[in-house]
């Protein structure tokens, strides 16, 4: 019976990792939420695409290359991880109920799916901060390489025992290695890319474009913190004794705790400086909250989770602040979310955490964004070369649901749609929907008649 | 390898009690669209605002507060519990693995999120009710009070151990506790701020005020069901050996039994009233199925629990009617879903639990009313005396997002919007964004400069 | 000690099974986002309460007779299941602890409530293909029987042990079953209700009726996507070894792998084709790929997950422009995506497991047709004999959502809603709400007075 009671703990810690995986996975569905809720109606449908496209595209690309790179049979040096591209078969009974501390405890494709979802989110941290005039495909392509090799990398570094680990460098479950890594990629596009049109003024202002939809943007929210249950809970990797169940749940209040406190601290700052509760910054805080709190959601009792949190929010309403001040356009506050909140996160570790030094936490932080960035930079400026990075002048203006996808997400609403509406409601004329915009397939299929 | 086995039910009842806490989390995302596409477009951005900044204050204060209050080392008497400020270190191993009926089966730190997720669900059922005309930042003072120790008093009465449930009072999950308990508060609050300009007539017309977007509100429901299997399931407080695996399996039946026929029934209802399917009546029978077993949802038979959440659709719809026969302007039907079924399920218990007895029903049930509406009428008097609880005619007539947030939900949809549209879709004039309102921290950015 | 383990077994197969009917049961929100985002504004309350309600009816009906159909105590034969109507008791502690090869090893109750959550999934496949045009009690009482009989006596072929399991037939967990069997019943429907006014032109032309709301049918897709974690994994219908641990976790590798594929694959051919990335195709390449990897998400590589779902992105874009050439009106492409992907899936099994042959995948997809099609039709043809199944060309032309369900999805949204729009935003007149459309229980209420 004993060799049962092993296979049960194998089996609780492999569908504690599959839950966490399905939370982290709706993540895609909150990023692309949020960011569907804070563009204009006329680049909606594009960035949709760009969400769920690029979970698709990081999903296979890491089961093809970066899990393998992340986490080498082989690893070449401490600092170059070696590659692969197979998953290798999973773990035997036999193997489970030989008991002792090498034994494995859940199943490597629950691992790696896991991982997986990691990769993913790390990239939907790029697509925020480009919407409204980075093109489809060109960003496709760097996701691509993104989650084939620039990610991984320092993954590696890291979590895959690289020379980050090694130098005591203290990340949880990635303020730094997800969340700064992808706004460091972030910015490094927003760079290249440039602002959006009418963003800033010749004279230093800093223009309103409101996003279009806000309930979209808060269920965005919304959907990240609860995905966040299972990005930090699931990072403790194992939950089938005491220790460990306890380590679980108490990461569960800590993370609840400081995105609850970022998000209130957020607002009462937005509405001291300017007077009004801004929803946008109310979103922020929480998801700043939450980045704060990943590089340790485990030490700190509820109560600095909670300060840890606050703080966050208060670092992401002054970053968004800072970042239009040097005209870097970042529509959705990407950068700020993931990559000052992040910043904030990896040295709170030293707060709870003895065995982190500030020294290795200043080295984990610097190196991960000194290789995210320039790799990313230089990636991109490769693709700028070969497919350009930019819609055109026109394109941007008419939105870029139109040029690239060919359709628009909300054809009957508003005032610039007349001849989209004309079927719907009460006060509809009744006419067939002949003129309407006809989406690229059905477009292509009516000329070709039958 | 006894101990082994202790741990391993330990960790798989807070693994359990952690899902729920998701699952119950994320009822906080679906009170929000919910209310979100039950209000106008101009009071979209405000009520978004109030349900995510109240479930934060809430998780907040009931850590800090609440928990302690709630759940007293101490208790001064039945009725008064104690208090103090911090939670406890959490279960050791020995302790678990001492076994024996003392034991602790599950981690404090679980038991502590779980029972926060029901302290914030009690207050998002008010938000909806004071919707559109109540003021956010007096809305989250009173938010304050609610989850330190208005609810918190009445929850030690029953699930505390305090003088409710010596009496013998059943209410498993909360049709009172948490749901009516919550609608005893908005009621005093709807008191308090009164009607919606327009909503009655000089001649006791009741004038229609619909929900700006259906597909939201829809959404929320459908959240919410969800996360009522954690609701209800994780009322059980252990699933990890046969006779617990089997409550917990009974209960996802008859909620999920209970909340679809709750939802026929109330479409039916409507469909036989007004000859037409109002979708608001099908949102909220579901709902109000749902509130009605949940204070016993293990004891019925399915077929029962269908009948149960039937009669608790009928029992919303009739509410309905009622309330604005009262005058009493409750904008997304709170009071009538959480209320109303609330003690149509308390009484319910009588049909299937012998140790239940109508006395003790209905005190437990006068009881908890009297001292939520009391206390919560007082202290909204306190705060209306020193905040204010309701926004001017003019801030109302502009709609409270402007006012309160300074941003709107929908900046380009609608004919009201027309300023705002231009830079959309393919009618787009192609003008710069400058005359777009601009949220409040771009606005104080943009009159500063740089 | 060994009872408690073989308890704690029971207890974490039965919370799998109950966490995987969460993800199944939040199919229903996928379904109803996904659908409601994809028709007209003006037949979005109709759609939304038509999944909504369906979902309702199929739990009622599978409660009192379905799931006693598919899964009957005494046959009759392996073609004619028996039927008796209630649930059983579930599974004593005794009969767990007794262990051996016939003890049960989950809830009872947990295996009828995932049972329940997959029929009503068969019946939301029937809902999109005949939206805007199918009136909604006519559809659900086709929903009666379809959960009743027509759904269960195939769903007892295969998974109740009848002839086409006899015959060896596979399909893990529906792309024939589930999937293809909803849309043959489906396609049925269609033929029965005809195409939407306006849809195909006298010349052989296809024309667009773009979805209004794009956001919501991306939300959709991820819900769908997650839910299918709960779909297929729960399918495996046991977690607690190693063998089966290992199983699930590389049933959901293998699920997300055909997923991402389909969604890449289809929205690049998409883009060869119209040279545009069509956004519905992106979506619904994503749930081709997850309906082709159902009917064997186990047996194949993650590589060989990722062909079958890229080749089901492929089926579907071919299948929706073969569908419009045939003049079968499916607004959300759903026979296309359950259907078309379903068949693909079905074949699709031979390339991994050795235990289908062709010869049985044949019979069984094409028996499942032949019944779905055959029974939905002649009970649709009664139904439209007493009751009708389309509405009038008027009720069409002004749309579903007044006609039927007396309201609108978005009343202040669009340039067709001029009247509705008065109060809202800053452009509002201030006029009181009096001239709007009333709700059906408001305008009841208004002329009856008090």
């Amino acid at each position: 019976m004993d060799s049962m009671v092993l296979e049960l703990g194998y089996a609780l810690d492999t569908f504690y990792f599959l839950m966490c995986t399905a939370l982290v996975m709706w993540m895609a569905a909150g990023f692309a939420m949020l960011e569907a809720g804070l563009v204009r109606a006329k680049n909606t449908v594009e960035i949709l695409n760009k969400n769920a496209l690029l979970y698709g595209v990081a999903c296979i690309v890491y089961l093809l290359v970066g899990y393998n790179v992340m986490y080498p049979a082989n690893p070449i040096s401490s600092v170059i991880p070696g590659i692969d591209f197979l998953l290798g078969a999973d773990n035997t009974t036999e193997s489970v109920v030989a008991g002792g501390d090498d034994a494995p405890y859940y199943s490597g494709m629950a691992d790696f799916i896991f991982q997986a979802v990691f990769a993913a989110a790390t990239m939907s941290i790029v697509s925020g901060a480009v919407a409204e005039r980075m093109k489809l495909w060109p960003f496709l392509t760097f996701a691509v390489v993104m989650v084939a090799v620039i990610y991984p990398v320092e993954g590696y570094w890291k979590w895959g025992g690289g020379f980050l680990d090694q130098l005591g460098f203290q990340d949880f479950a990635g303020s730094v290695v997800v969340h700064m890594a992808g706004a460091a990629a972030a910015l490094a596009a927003v760079i290249l890319v440039g602002p959006r049109k009418g963003k800033y003024g010749k004279n230093g202002e800093v223009r309103a474009i409101p996003g279009a939809n806000l309930p979209m943007a808060t269920l965005g929210m919304f959907i990240l913190w609860m995905g966040w249950f299972g990005f930090n809970g699931g990072s403790e990797l194992k939950i089938a004794n005491v220790e460990e169940a306890n380590a679980v749940a108490k990461i569960f209040v800590n993370t609840n705790a400081a995105a609850a406190a970022g998000m209130v601290v957020a607002a009462l700052f937005a509405r001291a400086l300017f007077g009004k509760t801004d929803l946008t910054m109310t979103i922020n805080g929480a998801l700043a909250g939450l980045v704060a709190i990943t590089a340790e959601p485990l030490m700190p009792s509820a109560g600095l989770a909670s300060i840890i949190g606050a703080i966050g929010g208060l670092v992401v309403v002054a970053s968004v602040l800072a970042l239009d001040k040097l005209k870097l356009d970042d529509p959705v506050g990407a950068i700020s979310v993931h990559g000052s909140a992040g910043i904030w996160g990896i040295f709170a570790v030293l707060l709870s955490n003895d065995s982190a030094t500030f020294t290795g936490q200043l080295i984990g932080m610097a190196a991960t964004f000194a290789w995210m960035f320039t790799a990313s930079f230089i990636v991109l400026l490769v693709i700028k070369a070969v497919m350009g990075l930019r819609v055109t002048d026109e394109e941007e203006m008419e939105g870029m649901d139109v040029s690239e996808c060919g359709m628009q997400a909300y054809p009957e609403f508003g005032p610039g749609h007349t001849s989209m509406g004309l079927s719907s409601g009460p006060g509809s004329s009744g006419k067939e929907p002949e003129e309407q915009m006809i989406p690229a397939y059905q477009a292509s299929q009516a000329t070709s008649k039958t």
